[in-house]
């Protein structure tokens, strides 16, 4: 299962709006006959990989265990059913780390295998499949994307300077790393004023990547100026308005930006309509990198999933919030969370918070 | 070299202004004949303990080795030399983690014991020596305490609400561990503002201690209200005022503080004087426990040492600043620091970080 994992990270940046998967079939004595990631959305899943590399290494899987990091899919999709291929095969026995999320779903896949006279365990390697997997648990869930706000922030919570400078308080690993987290990201998010100020492209530079993922834009005036370097670099952009004047629509359109509506009652975007939206396009890990306004929104609106906060070993002093809201006047208000993950990138800091 | 280490760590909060020393004597065997650490100044020091303790076991320690974590004094202070006391007992042979910080005797203690003949060693367990002494080194070297600086602030730097509220941002676990490190500090320093506004005791409550750390209030104005808790709790309180009004200073007097007088040019208390002075006094740690204002002016006069920060898992968005100072104008005049140690305290983060 563990090299069924390593497969399934394979897949990370590929499979949208499709989960990571890996499999791994083993014979009785442990021997690997056939292992395989899942492709791009259409192509083969992860299980049918898995056959065919058996198949082309000329190995007997009529009895083999598939180790699998998702519960084979029971429907027809843009592929046939992947439990269908390993009954097809004669697999003796399934190992799924975990259940399939969609409700609609979940568990027909491993009753159909059984029916089929399949062993079929689950359980082991379920915590990191899902985490692995978490935007499409959270997609599949609740409709909406795994929000994760990213920021880079000084050890007294700056994320810039009060003229606005903020290239660089983290170091070089620590970007390189946030591009790690972009790229496995459906989407990354900004709003216009850092579109405005900073004037970002927001793909991913840093590592490799076989697709970029969808840059969103929150504008609710459109005033994304058409000239934006975010317009230029490779990949698609959306830009959410609150009410999109005609003109200024037609020349981001002309810029090959799309344009939608989601206004809120205030005049600005509304942010849980946004995620249905992107929900509803396939995203399933939704990368914020806005700043202290709007991050102070989805803070506020406890819309975050996750902060992955890279702290710097710096003190600013006055500077630019992490994220504006309040002020509170009680700590009971306070956005709690949890650390999850605290490790060492570069010479900072990364927080992994979770609520 | 271990285990006098770990009997030098007993000694913290013991020996001030004395260095915290553990000394352990062993045979050629490596059995263990005595042992002990530096008592309370003008007792023994580890040295001394160690030969009377190996006495007390009928041990003779003739040709044996000594452990001791720091180099045995070679001049009459208020104990006489540990060096004649290892030569007169006989011993073949001194392992010393580190060489006596004070300038003027550095190497003596060692070059004493060679000419008498015993084989001497240094250098083992030299690193965790010095920072168990980091004060006393900072003392002797530089003729001021090792300055931590200790903040409790949320994940988005922010030390309390706008309205002052900041009890508790961290958690029991943080506030026992803030307590420890108080505990080894020599003294224990606010500002007025603090005072006056929290009005904290400032004494080492949540841990057992032998002793309490001097209480020290930067005061410009002796603003300090006579009925402050800080003056009820146990143990000593300085007051250091820029200019100290007679009538105000014989108030607080008559409350058991000590006042003196530090002014800087522009009307407040002088920082560096306050530290040389606290230097003269035997301090070897200070530990700051302030407000943004005082905070502030420590770190960008570059006066902190060390920057002792429990970070909580919560944002409070708007809200007080972890320390004050700026606005900077250029990334390059931030307080650069480096993450020396990082650790979960409870639901809390544990920073430490150093220039």
């Amino acid at each position: 299962m563990r090299q069924a994992l390593a497969l399934a990270r394979q897949a990370i940046a590929l499979t949208e709006p499709n989960p990571r998967v890996g499999c791994v079939i083993t014979d009785a004595a442990g021997r690997v006959l056939g292992q395989g990631h899942t492709q791009q959305a259409g192509g083969p899943h992860a299980e049918v990989m898995a056959l065919r590399d058996a198949a082309a290494r000329g190995e007997d899987v009529r009895g083999a265990t598939a180790y699998v990091t998702l519960e084979p899919c029971s429907h027809h999709g843009r592929t046939p059913p992947c439990c269908d291929a390993l009954v097809a095969a004669g697999l003796g026995r399934v190992v799924a780390a975990i259940e399939d999320p969609n409700v609609l779903v979940s568990g027909q896949g491993h009753a159909r295998l059984r029916a089929a006279g399949i062993r079929v365990d689950v359980g082991l390697g379920g915590d990191e499949s899902r985490e692995l997997n978490i935007g499409f648990f959270s997609r599949m869930q609740r409709g909406r994307p795994w929000v994760r706000l990213k920021a880079a922030v000084s050890l007294d919570g700056r994320s810039a300077l009060e003229n606005g400078v903020s290239q660089w308080i983290t170091g070089e690993a620590a970007r390189t790393d946030g591009h790690a987290w972009r790229r496995r990201a459906g989407a990354v998010l900004t709003g216009v004023g850092t579109v405005r100020d900073d004037n970002p492209r927001l793909d991913v530079r840093l590592v490799d990547t076989p697709r970029q993922p969808l840059r969103v834009v929150l504008d609710s005036q459109l005033a994304t100026p058409p000239e934006a370097r975010i317009l230029d670099a490779p990949g698609s952009v959306l830009i959410v308005a609150a009410r999109a004047d005609a003109a200024r629509a037609d020349a981001l359109r002309a810029r090959g930006a799309e344009i939608v509506e989601a206004p809120a009652p205030d005049g600005r975007v509304d942010l849980p309509t946004v995620l249905r939206l992107l929900g509803e396009r396939g995203i399933n890990e939704l990368h914020v990198e806005a700043g202290r306004t709007l991050s102070g929104a989805f803070a506020q609106q406890r819309l975050v999933d996750e902060y992955l906060v890279y702290l710097a070993p710096k003190l600013l002093g006055r500077g630019r919030d992490l994220a504006t809201f309040g002020p509170l006047t009680d700590l009971g208000d306070a956005v709690t969370l949890q650390f999850h993950d605290v490790e060492r990138v570069g010479t900072d800091l990364r927080v992994l918070a979770r609520p």
